[in-house]
């Protein structure tokens, strides 16, 4: 082998480049066993310390690919395109997108995530359909692209093996917030599942990983160029995630918003944000042509989610699961509604049961927050702001705390800022 | 309890003093098992790479010493002064020394530890000598202390536990060379060992953990405060670590040459570095007066080595081991011996069996190297420098390629840096 860990860490540590062989012998040996946890996560810290290269990413990220299988999607018969975002309150983006882009023609082959902290998964959403299955098999997968054009499904443990491994040790050695690891591990995936082309939504503000614009660009540019030099045509936005993406934020709520937006309404920021991605993901597949805002309106897009989840064993035509407790926060003052920090109202979903403190946690369907009002609106003094639900009645005043301390009423709003940051490409 | 250990490491990873609440629960927790080894050697890297306060090292091994027992040496009925070497190549002195300086009624309670890398460990060296017991009870040692005036043995796991995993962490995981965490380590299990008063022989160069004179002077500031904090007194000596101590490096022929000095005779540097920290050690116990010279030369420091060999279980006639296997390094050309690098004559040592890999190899009691010269000395083409010994025939030539790597002859010597550097009290 030629390498010892601890020299592998030490160069780091020391600000030195690693070798092409030695990030090769780090990643392989990790994923095989033979780097101990303990090597990895000194060595993940010296990284988020002491950085990166643009080359060392480049080979870190392909090590990471070829730890595992790499998909092909050739038997899908039509361009493949995924989005990407890097997590956010009330995310739920990806339930109107993907079969939005899937009724033109194109597929969407998502191989999504659960939910961990306070940002929630998409994994955890669909589930909250009766009958939904997110494990498929690479032949279910590939046929369900080819069928019916969108899939939105677990990734396989032989895809970025070495990423699993290592994305579980970061959350817990506080080495996540770095950005050569935050890139590597979102591309390794992205580029595992053999996707044609990629658009990332890159969330910045107090709901995402990315507190401020300057690294959330960073990041974008980073993944940008992985992309590139694995030939995945990739271009990011930035978007704002300093409040909830739409009014519902937990798992089965999520879905019926989702499903309004496909019925041609919804809240207006999930429709921006929905169109924008659409408009970007049909232009990298080749479609820059098309109006994904009529899809909306004249059911296609509507037709495409059924089918969808059909597809994967679930009812569109369910009944969601409904909270055994709800309660009510209400205005103390009259005023304008000045903010609703999205890491605060993540955390009151997350407390009331939408999300889970350990991966091995299991979540509710029906608990989770849903907005009555958004930042610049005007409420009289004792007007609901937020509904909380939850199916453990202990569970309502923790998260009730967190959700009044999210949410400011006062006399004026802050100017907002636009949804759409930035694009980087 | 209040702490979550991913908030710890990150709170030391963006450069934040932690407090001594923190300080006290990641130690704590780290000991009981609840912070798992993963989760410290990222702590571990972050301090190593943010650094500590001089506070938070107070801290740090203050709850080092916590996690354990504190021993009580009242018994010993004498003053008591304790020696510790950062560790060097050739570095025997603790053998001449720990007698010699109990030959003037003074207690020496070295709780001592094994070779690891290139650095020999005085108990490895002990047990060269047949019969040799490093595991005492604390009731053996302290009535040795109170009878002998010298015991030399291995800590009990009671004493700074945190340490004893930590120590074993930082190795495997490239986090040893941090001052706070070197610093912490030492003086929390000198601490816990109850003894009076230190002295410190701090090694710089190839042959030392810290390199340059300006590190080294920092470590011993920073172990001489811990040291006043809890009442030891410490004071340390900077000494060069650039060319081993004395001719012998090894196990049993560092005895031999230990014993050399014992009887008045030996390197000069090996007496020179014996006495002045005997010197030092006295005057910490009350003894300025003495002459420790005198003891060397008129056999009483001789008659105190045989006492504690006995009391110990060994005998201080019996034969050494010897190596079935020696091989010469001769001089290719006349000249001045230029260098003989401490790094260099350790790891042949250690390749030649003296050291080991792995904390639970086993060490070869005969295996060494043997100067022939030193630095300053003039050979003729086909003089021999240095004698090889082994017990395995096939950890010959390895080790004689470090070996002859590790001496040059030349037309002159660098001028010679004096043995003792510098004092810090």
């Amino acid at each position: 082998m030629g390498f010892a860990a601890v020299d592998v860490i030490r160069a780091k540590r020391d600000g030195q480049v690693l070798s092409d062989a030695a990030i090769d012998w780090v990643i392989g040996a990790y994923t095989a066993g033979e780097v101990a946890e303990e090597q990895m996560s000194a060595l993940a810290m010296a990284i988020l310390l002491n950085g990166m290269t643009g080359a060392e990413i480049a080979r870190w990220t392909a090590a990471m690919i070829a730890s595992g299988e790499r998909l092909d999607l050739s038997g899908a018969q039509r361009p493949t395109v995924d989005k990407h975002s890097t997590g956010g309150v009330g995310d739920k983006i990806t339930l109107p997108l993907a079969p939005l882009v899937a009724s033109f023609g194109v597929a969407v082959p998502q191989l999504s995530g659960r939910g961990l902290g306070h940002t929630g998964g998409t994994l955890d959403k669909l589930e909250a359909i009766p009958g939904f299955r997110v494990r498929l098999s690479t032949e279910e997968f590939v046929g369900q692209l080819r069928e019916v054009g969108a899939s939105v499904c677990a990734a396989s443990d032989a895809l970025a093996p070495a990423d699993r491994k290592l994305y579980a040790l970061r959350d817990v050695t506080g080495t996540v917030e770095s950005i050569p690891l935050i890139a590597s591990s979102i591309m390794s995936k992205k580029i595992a599942e053999g996707t044609d082309a990629l658009v990332l939504d890159v969330k910045v503000g107090s709901g995402a990983f990315m507190k401020d614009a300057d690294s959330a660009r960073e990041l974008a540019r980073t993944m940008v160029e992985l992309g590139g030099a694995h030939r995945v045509r990739t271009v990011a936005l930035l978007t704002d995630m300093a409040t909830p993406l739409g009014l519902a934020v937990g798992n089965g709520i999520e879905v019926a918003e989702s499903v309004q937006v496909l019925a041609g309404g919804g809240p207006a920021d999930v429709v921006e944000l929905t169109l924008a991605l659409a408009r970007e993901m049909l232009a990298a597949a080749g479609r820059p042509d098309v109006d994904p805002e009529a899809a909306l309106a004249n059911g296609t897009a509507m037709d495409s989610w059924r089918a969808m989840v059909w597809a994967q064993g679930g009812d569109p035509d369910a009944p969601l699961p409904t909270a055994a407790e709800t309660e009510l926060l209400r205005a103390d003052r009259a005023g304008v509604v000045a903010t609703m920090d999205a890491y605060g109202v993540g955390i009151a979903a997350w407390r009331a049961g939408a999300g889970r403190a350990r991966k091995e946690d299991p979540v509710s369907a029906a608990a989770g927050v849903l907005l009555h009002r958004k930042p610049g609106e005007w409420v009289e003094r004792g007007d609901v702001l937020a509904e909380l639900r939850a199916d453990d009645p202990a569970r309502i005043a923790p998260a009730l705390d967190d959700l009044r301390g999210a949410i400011t009423v006062a006399d004026a709003a802050p100017p907002r800022r636009p949804l759409v940051l930035d694009r980087v490409s």
